[in-house]
């Protein structure tokens, strides 16, 4: 049986321009800080954004923003409150603190569901925190939302980058687009995943150096924008996504 | 419809005497390298220690171990082959390089048929390596094999933390034993963590300096027991997990 439910999400998400994935082979590589840095710098460079929290493993773009105390609302659906200029969703606005012991089949069930009600308007970029590695997420995204852009974050650890090469192989065999790496946290200077990345045939797109003022600024988006990733991040969208 | 399968599991596991899951809410904190470094520490101590890498999202420890090169056999189900000293087992060998795309119900069929054909024999300690988060594998475990003991690894970050809590809110929820908190990748002098273990009533084992070291001694094993994190693995092995 067809779910009812696939065929509104083409309808729920026609508005949007662009769907920008970030994603990662491992977790603990920053992804969750560089999309909500990405949705962030879109907006102030003028752009409609979304930030659409999908990282059913560990949801954490809600403390990075401090959100939670602006919940959704019902009108046809959920309509995403609005947290520091973006249209925010997140799956903790139905969990709450509590933990979410989902198994695959829930998840892939949550998120067309959220995929459903979620009523995101008219957009510029919506901005997708992916959980990491290849799971029900990523594979129920790449079937109902078919025009994703994948931009992918990697630190310089060997184990980082090993997964990594998985998931690129799988987005190159389904023909997703991938915008390209960023080496995050980096620490020695080496162009070990530079190379790498280009021996995928990818972009790469910025090495962001480990700064310490990245944890003291979680729950203050202005200043995670001043921080090592907010510096690159914009040079990112002004060169690799607005041009 | 029983799996037969489950059935089988307890027969194959019952000569094993504790079995240790290390555990993280969130990826990328060092859970791989602890629960490697851990098989390893018990193992020099004179116990006969299997390590079982479960973690489907992104498995890393063969590549620790160096470990490829030396498949299991076949022999009345399967026999994990012995790698510098442990008896070692990973969905790798099956999966191959190839990227495992996996969705959770296949992730559940896995783990039971990893459990049900891996002939483990007789064993001091089963070390598992699990994947973040709470999804299919730890529901999985906790209903197929009751007696898990977990050790919780996690980093001196508010993200990693606040993922913690939800994890240990639902291993106390179904009453499973925890052994206690390890935190790892320390680069600040704070006893955020420690106190915060303690109110959950949690016993907090160590604090891992960041010691870059640690990426030097990926796919060398002697080298890795001289890190920071043998040094306080061993700490706890002898205080925590023997006496």
């Amino acid at each position: 049986m067809v779910d009812p439910r696939t065929s509104v999400i083409t309808e729920r998400l026609s508005k949007i321009k662009r769907i920008i994935a970030v994603s990662s082979g491992k977790g603990g590589v920053g992804k969750s800080l560089i999309a909500t840095t990405l949705a962030l710098t879109l907006a102030h460079e003028g752009c409609k954004v979304g930030l659409f929290d999908l990282d059913f493993t560990s949801p954490s773009t809600h403390i990075i923003l401090n959100a939670e105390k602006t919940p959704p609302k019902e009108e046809k659906g959920i309509v995403p409150p609005n947290v520091h200029g973006l249209e925010y969703m997140s799956l903790i606005y139905f969990s709450g603190d509590n933990p979410a012991p989902l198994r695959g089949a829930d998840v892939s069930n949550a998120l067309i569901e959220l995929l459903a009600i979620t009523q995101w308007g008219r957009l510029d970029f919506l901005v997708i925190d992916m959980p990491p590695g290849i799971g029900d997420v990523i594979l129920d995204l790449l079937r109902l939302v078919k025009r994703i852009e994948f931009l992918i974050v990697t630190t310089s650890s060997l184990l980082a980058f090993e997964t990594v090469k998985k998931q690129v192989s799988l987005l190159c065999e389904l023909k997703a687009p991938i915008i390209g790496v960023v080496e995050n946290m980096k620490m020695t200077k080496s162009d070990g995943v530079r190379d790498e990345t280009e021996k995928l045939g990818l972009r790469f797109l910025a090495e962001v150096c480990f700064d310490s003022k990245v944890e003291e600024s979680i729950g203050n988006e202005a200043k995670l924008l001043k921080t090592s990733i907010g510096r690159a991040i914009k040079q990112v969208v002004e060169k690799n996504i607005l041009s």
